[in-house]
């Protein structure tokens, strides 16, 4: 085997579209737009473009369609190895308004998938899968796959020896639990709503979330807690990653970065609590970058020494 | 010479987009996009289409740009003749925000047109012009068009022996003045924007603002006032045309089509009282159509006839 390979799915790939206004969003009114920017979205691509800012060998793969999935291809840093399945109808666009005061968004729902499409995806996925050590599952699912698309590939990667990152939430997060998937990382909210009848604030609300999660299938469950740092609650124990102190910026894509850590940290084969320091430290560099779901390497690697980990 | 021929112009061609949400839109916060419809936008290409449904020769000529552009020409209706000219940036895309209570709009500012790209447009256009009875030329200018770009297009029709149609506003209207364009199409808005020293409300305001028009080089005015109807100052004499109700609806688009109804009139020559009473109508059937910039060919026979028009 060679050097340990990464693979990221994206299904519900998007074309963020940033609008940047002179003046705020008022609702009814007409709005002229000064300045647009286009990049390559959707959760699961920030992850890898992370891994590959860090020069992991990382593969994206996933679902394109028409002349927006072209453009997002388009968009992928150089030298970022990707083997996409093209849709015909046209991946989606994720808007934001950038205004002086914040952000607006307005989500595109994504393109209907048929099931020639999703079979010859799944082939392809399946053929990537073999050679990797890690696969990452995250992001929402487009229109015409099921709910438990999710749990199907969480299935063939586990039959193809990979270790599975899964990062979704809702119906396709509990569909795919039974089909065990190696680590979850839901964040705060997304744990919430997963165990609607516990109280899952504080550390040790998360922790006892993280073991229902664990009870209903997940191998590892770390959860995402913002300025508050990562839980980790896994079978070989439980850690808690805090930074040194909250960071300020962008907080759009911080949990992307943490799976990019997280991924790493498996393919490496290293002990939970370096993989909770990377991954809290480019969470938090992820937050200091002015573009969602970007790090500066220099902040990475400053914030990682700063990062306390402490068994809980 | 066969029969009149229309030719329109749109420089900053759209595609309009429309988000419907099931919610209000909330400022600052993230919103799921339940629907996307794409149409062929921009206020040439809306008059062109009236002119179309009312099976008036018409050549839809302008600007397209990438693959924006593309979707904009394939979403013309089926039989519409056009020749525009590409050009290497990305047409502008008019996304608005339709929710259960109104509609919130984001203009993108249009491709950047190069020298070369310009001149092949005004080969093309000055091609175009000499077969055409009338040139109709309305909307923005995308970047990098000078704002003398609407005064070269009047002079060129002109040389071609075409009667030119303007509506726009702003530097580009003041520039295109003193190459006398022979009708002249503003707003209450634009009008009150066009002379800041006189108050345009009312009809005797509208009038004197129509004169001062008319003055600084407009062959003759038309006033679009809403539901007020049109107030037209001309060489001929001064009229108003009322509808018998103001009609409820959706106002966007209904300047594009008295416009429409002004070149129809133009074309075969019609005497002013029926040129008014043809764009009154097709105005107040664009405000009942339930998508902007269209009409029903039987609301706009109905209407006409209800139109009232008297000299003043």
């Amino acid at each position: 085997m060679g050097r340990p390979v990464i693979l990221t799915v994206a299904l519900n790939a998007a074309l963020d579209v940033t609008y940047r206004l002179d003046r705020p969003v008022t609702p009814h009114a007409t709005h002229r737009v000064t300045d647009v920017t286009h990049a390559a979205g959707g959760k699961a691509l920030n992850t890898a473009r992370i891994l590959h800012t860090l020069r992991e060998p990382v593969i994206a793969t996933g679902l394109l369609g028409g002349h927006t999935g072209e453009r997002v291809a388009a968009l992928l840093p150089a030298g970022l190895r990707h083997s996409f399945t093209k849709v015909a109808a046209e991946s989606r666009r994720a808007v934001v308004v950038a205004d002086p005061d914040d952000a607006t968004g307005f989500w595109e729902p994504g393109p209907h998938v048929t099931r020639d499409e999703w079979r010859r995806f799944l082939d392809r996925y399946t053929a990537l899968a073999k050679p990797s050590r890690v696969v990452v599952l995250s992001g929402s699912l487009p229109p015409g796959l099921p709910v438990d698309t999710y749990a199907t590939l969480v299935h063939a990667a586990r039959r193809a020896g990979a270790y599975t990152i899964l990062d979704c939430d809702g119906p396709s997060l509990h569909a795919a639990l039974p089909e065990r998937p190696d680590l979850v990382k839901p964040n705060a909210t997304e744990l919430a709503e997963a165990m609607p009848h516990l109280d899952t604030t504080g550390t040790s609300g998360t922790r006892e979330a993280a073991e229902a999660l664990r009870a209903a299938g997940a191998g590892a469950v770390v959860a995402s807690r913002g300025p508050a740092g990562l839980v980790a609650v896994t079978g070989d124990g439980h850690w808690r990653a805090t930074p040194a102190r909250p960071e300020t910026g962008n907080p759009t894509g911080a949990g992307d970065a943490s799976v990019a850590g997280l991924a790493h940290g498996v393919a490496h084969r290293l002990p939970w609590p370096r993989r909770l320091r990377g991954a809290a430290a480019l969470s938090a560099a992820s937050v200091r970058a002015p573009i969602a779901g970007r790090v500066d390497v220099r902040d990475y690697l400053r914030l990682r020494s700063t990062i306390h980990v402490e068994e809980l």
